[in-house]
């Protein structure tokens, strides 16, 4: 099942995310016949996917079908495959539709989330990911109010009314400060029979400061903003376990809790086959500065599962949605280049700046030479966020509901459309 | 767990539906003790359904939080529950989270699909009247097109690319017109590697004519209608059986197929207990004029689920909207006068008429006076629409949808968010 069709050199592309896309775009209208493959048939706008948990949008906000984005690319093929191995010596993928052979092999496969091997904690908290893991924490958030509604047991009821966020990075922060938004405004006047102050939310990060890669002074302003939210933020705390029902950390304290949210790290999304491939701290697969994977010619790895050491980033480039994006253009144009025997140019990474939001009017921003938070961070945050989305049709969509949830301080999403499975857990109730 | 915190009557609703809304908005501020059960947290817009199976809406334009609904109704109470049994010699409903006792008893439970006892029907095709069905069938649909892109036997690539709608009715019309718009807007440029001519849509009624409860005029329309957008409209037909694979009609004419979507018919949705009540044709429970279930006391029915003989009406009220919103408030002012021992009054249906949309600029209205069908009658089928929707703040995201899905000819909304599993089937992929 060969995509034979033409003699232009074969380039596929594993994974439909920040950086194989703007990689497949780059490759419009050039001489290479493209395929891209991905195990969903939508790019996921992960930087929102909190709001998808939280209530605040439907997944049609963040979850744009991969055919429309590459509809008028006439040399890009796109199939929905779990890529199950690769074969190097064959130049081949194998998927569960079929083999596919290349010429070049990118990986954009990104990142999963990583419980460090702790498989307890793994079965009982919530990851967030995917679309589908943000729809079941969506669903188990509120169940778990339903369910403490009836429960007659103070114990029981004060597990199911406590929410436990750990790892205090971007994705934790905003988690946070979204379920404290959503009980400040919304459960308040939604669950007039409970007395919503018992309802606790904790943001648990093992390292000194949340937002640990942001400047100290956004790092102080987050953490303070989230406590005036009501979150109580612990730093320097390391969690232990967590078997359902209580949460350990700091070796011997507890919390009881029935909904942990894991945010606390990822790893490099690997597939088998690349034996020869170094693997780094992280999952991480070692490449070029040009980002060929290190004992391959013609495979190639980008973005967080990429590791590169350049003169800037000795220890490799921070995991976000700019180094996925920048990498994937790069590498289109070098792959260009090294069909035509030129030389590929070397990744230079530059950095935008990084920002977080807390809550309504509030967020951190941390620029090159400017360092500010609050309101104007906010519409930073907000603008930022709509200009990534041009070019989908759902920014208008998404536009209307921050608009109408900012005057309203409502969510209109808070329906459980699938019960989160207690019994079945994650495993069965995530879709592939 | 009784609701036993007052004096006042307790008046239990079961079920959050058009009907149950509207008894329970009339008895706000009334000096009754209300209890809303129903099994989701959320009111579902079941004229729109089609829309969410299409792709056209996202679930949360047409699902409404129940606890939003009646945020300031004081004398009202909600919990999610499945009602297992109700026990009218003591009073009390059963249910999955606790035993509730009641003064008076409302079923609004509504109507489920209808197979009549077709189980192999039942097992292998869709219906579409909760939001996970509905949601199912999206997903089914667009997995179909990317299994038929890889599949090389021409039978079974001919069976995924075929879409059957068995049942003619409002439901049926609407959505085999919505697959055709999908189809010559959408999926023709999304699938270029697709002859979308081999995309068939039929859609089979057993009466001689689509929209039977309509005016002859719009039956003809409607079918028109579907037939230019490249619908297969067989009327008269009778569906003897599905495999999964085939659909047999007339005894012995086939059409391979692996979707069909099952509008044939619903029944009432009958919960166990009343062993004195009268169960008619279409598992319906005969009440009195007033809604109250013959053969008890203080156990009312009303909407789909009731059937009830008047002058106009001898053979019962047609299963729509209108109904259950006008018993509903028929019976919430009823109730009141019953507690106040007076005379309840009866229950005259007040038809406000019938409208179907088959695409776009292309739908049927017949009023009473006035049958018109194309154009107008579209943009009076979204503003009734619409007006409907109003009180939710679904509606501005739904007109926005609409707007763009007009202009655009697109529907944002083609994402497989939960894989549609053949093996596991509906049983298992739709929870409660």
């Amino acid at each position: 099942m060969d995509n034979n069709h033409t003699t232009f050199p074969k380039v596929i592309i594993i994974g439909g995310g920040f950086g194989g896309i703007q990689l497949a775009k780059k490759l419009n209208k050039k001489e290479v016949d493209v395929l891209m493959l991905d195990r969903h048939n939508y790019h996921t706008f992960q930087p929102l996917l909190y709001q998808v948990a939280t209530g605040g949008l439907e997944p049609d906000s963040i979850a744009f079908p991969l055919r429309k984005v590459f509809k008028s690319q006439k040399n890009l093929n796109f199939r929905v495959a779990d890529v199950l191995e690769i074969k190097p010596d064959e130049n081949k993928v194998i998927t569960d539709i079929g083999d596919y052979s290349y010429d070049y092999l990118v990986i954009a496969t990104g990142s999963e989330t990583n419980f460090f091997g702790q498989t307890e904690i793994e079965h009982f908290s919530m990851p967030m990911k995917t679309v589908p893991e943000a729809l079941n924490l969506r669903s188990l958030l509120l169940q778990n109010l339903e369910e403490a509604l009836v429960e007659q047991d103070a114990v029981r009821k004060e597990a199911l009314l406590t929410f436990v966020v750990v790892g205090g990075g971007p994705t934790g922060v905003e988690t946070a400060g979204a379920l404290a938004e959503l009980r400040n405004h919304v459960l308040i006047s939604d669950y007039p029979e409970l007395d919503i102050k018992t309802l606790r939310i904790f943001l648990i990060e093992g390292s000194p400061r949340v937002l640990e890669p942001f400047s100290e002074q956004a790092s102080a302003k987050a953490k303070e903003f989230l406590e005036n939210m009501g979150v109580v933020v612990m730093e320097q705390t390391r969690v232990n376990g967590y078997d359902g029902k209580i949460i350990t950390y700091d070796t011997d304290k507890t919390i009881n809790t029935k909904a942990v949210i894991w945010s606390a790290g990822v790893k490099g999304a690997i597939i088998p086959g690349l034996e020869k491939a170094e693997i780094v701290r992280g999952g991480r697969i070692k490449t070029t500065t040009y980002n060929k994977i290190i004992g391959y010619n013609n495979v190639y790895a980008i973005g967080d599962l990429a590791y590169m050491e350049t003169k800037d980033f000795p220890h490799g480039h921070p995991g976000v949605a700019q180094t996925a994006i920048q990498q994937g253009q790069q590498l289109g144009d070098n792959l260009i280049r090294i069909i035509n025997n030129e030389q590929p140019k070397d990744f230079d990474y530059y950095d935008k700046g990084s920002m977080a939001t807390v809550g309504r009017n509030k967020a951190v921003v941390d620029l090159k030479y400017w360092k500010f938070q609050g309101f104007f961070a906010w519409l930073t945050w907000m603008f930022v966020h709509l200009l990534f989305l041009v070019g989908f049709r759902n920014k208008a969509v998404t536009l209307m509901n921050w608009i109408i949830n900012y005057f309203s301080y409502d969510r209109g999403t808070r329906v459980i459309i699938r019960k989160f499975n207690r019994e079945l857990m994650k495993e069965e109730m995530i879709a592939k």
